[in-house]
């Protein structure tokens, strides 16, 4: 993490950026090592572009960031203290007086917190370095990529157990606890979203809510979950049919997959991203979906389940060995139902590796 | 919801306040009924003084909200799109041309989307409408108090699960894992925040983490989970001790309760909020144990598992009829382990029902 935090404060000494003040779980988590989210109550974590940085947390997690090998600061407050002035006296404390230029996470910090923290300085202006920190998060290192690894299994172990469990007039909800049980099992705390299990006709809703409907023979059945591991999320996508698959479905299906493989096949350093999404969504659009494919191909992955980079067709930014995202191209019939199928991606030197392994080809579970 | 809507304009009229912005899950499903989270990208609800209101979202949840019962305009954006502009499109086709002040929920809406807001008027001055909502939200109505009521039985029953799930040498994980089965085998999509099912010395940690230990014969069991239950959260906490319990432990024990009790008695109409905390702390530090309570006695409970009324001891509020908190005094010795009791109460016309009912006398499990 050392090196982490040395690279920011360069970037903020580079910057004329006096001082950042960064809220989010996910940046805390990946300059301190330290991953907690204590809700409403603030946690902050103050680098300076010429002194040492300072956590600010509830109380009652202190403890916790030293055991997980912060050695720096620790402000711990109470419920009944404020936070702000805390910081404000301890900054005071360590010499730090002269704070013109502040960075926020723009996207993560409430309007309320930067009106507290923009009050303890004079005329201080604000600048952006959610962006410097996105671009930093970009390329995984060794230990991310292997826990990035693991993150996948367990979610490939997660449609496993999903497909495993099919039977004829279960529901939507049974499919999905199981799902997680046998996660759960496993060690892993949390899933990365919402776990989405979709029968026949709901798997034509992009965003549909797993419920009641049960399985009949015919059915699309589609998974999309992934899971929390060691700080970092997996997402997988994959759809099956049920005992029988008419012609019409098939020929979705394999649209999807064409799409998927397309996209994948020019993954590797030096393509612009942005034409990920336009080699699936061209295949899909001539193939006369292209109505039925309402989102993006994809987003990037890592601490965040979506993070950068933006997987848009507008993206005119190159790939690098070391990112990663997914690429989850759809084609959705409200009708008959829809198809979904995504894996986490790696860019290597010189292609790609697919994180998640669960096959592609259509599976008729029977 | 329609009532809730027009009471919230007419408290921007009353307050000469143009638009409000609203950006929170929570507040946007209070007042349309409608409950989504989209993630990174956008979903706002305009409220005007004077005009129709506007939902603004991801094109592919626009049938969504019709279905949920919204009537209203929809913006229903492409992530191509630039919803804010979106928006002032439409402002200008409704013919809302004067907006000089607009409301936030001031702890959500991000700095950044805050600036891509203010950019669309110029001059705007900026209020928080946060406390108003969270006001609105204090006093539940009856159909909110009756799925209260049901998130608070699931609740209960996930504590029974885990009750029944306890065996030597099982873990943490197992025992958790049981029991969000069998609650997702019983419709619960969501759990309201990450289960807790802490053992022995781990219960010592207020904000402990599940994992592999092991459970042992002298062992406290500490279960804190709640579930999301149409849109409704619950949050139980109970502590059993495993096949015996000492007599150092069943003093604290017995601290816990009649420190839970004596604050639930004076929960009704009237009574200051902060006396909750107050009565419940003078018991635990009379008893030489304050310095092991590091936390507030509880927090409001509703749409979010924390919500106002804060229960500080600093609240000078006063509770009223139709007010729903938990309150969850606890000792922790990181020695030997901690005890906590929660309950979510209803104040009522003359006092108090707790929705949780699972048994607080001290149980040990054989």
């Amino acid at each position: 993490m050392e090196h982490r935090l040395d690279n920011f404060s360069n970037y903020l000494k580079e910057n004329q950026i006096d001082m950042a003040f960064l809220n989010s779980t996910e940046n805390v988590f990946y300059l301190t090592g330290f991953h907690t989210d204590p809700h409403e109550r603030l946690l902050g974590l103050l680098v300076f572009a010429e002194a040492d940085p300072i956590v600010v947390l509830p109380g009652m997690e202190a403890g916790q960031i030293r055991d997980a090998g912060w050695t720096h600061e620790v402000i711990g407050y109470a419920d009944h203290e404020d936070p702000w002035m805390m910081m404000a006296d301890k900054m005071k404390q360590n010499g730090i007086s002269r704070v013109k230029t502040v960075g926020f996470e723009k996207q993560v910090l409430s309007y309320g917190r930067s009106e507290s923290l923009l009050s303890l300085f004079d005329d201080l202006s604000v600048v952006d370095v959610e962006g410097q920190l996105n671009e930093m998060r970009l390329v995984k290192d060794e230990q991310e990529i292997s826990i990035m690894r693991e993150a996948a299994e367990l979610a490939d172990y997660g449609v496993k157990v999903g497909t495993e469990s099919l039977e004829e007039d279960i529901t939507e909800m049974e499919v999905l606890a199981t799902i997680e049980y046998e996660l759960k099992k496993k060690g892993v705390a949390e899933m990365s979203f919402s776990t989405m299990v979709l029968f026949g006709e709901k798997s034509g809703q992009p965003h549909g809510n797993p419920g009641n409907r049960r399985l009949k023979a015919g059915d699309f059945v589609l998974f999309d979950l992934g899971v929390v591991w060691k700080g970092y999320t997996s997402d997988i996508t994959r759809t099956f049919a049920y005992k029988s698959v008419s012609d019409e479905k098939r020929a979705i299906y394999e649209k999807v997959k064409e799409a998927l493989e397309a996209s994948l096949s020019i993954s590797k350093p030096g393509t612009r991203i942005g034409d990920l999404d336009q080699t699936a969504r061209d295949i899909i659009t001539e193939a006369g979906y292209g109505d039925l494919f309402p989102h993006r191909i994809g987003h990037g992955l890592g601490i965040n389940v979506h993070e950068f980079p933006s997987m848009s067709h507008l993206n005119d930014g190159v790939l690098k060995e070391g990112m990663t995202y997914t690429i989850e191209p759809g084609i959705y019939d409200p009708a008959i139902g829809g198809v979904r199928l995504e894996d986490d991606v790696l860019v290597t030197a010189n292609g790609y590796e697919t994180l998640t392994k669960t096959p592609k080809d259509l599976r008729i579970i029977e």
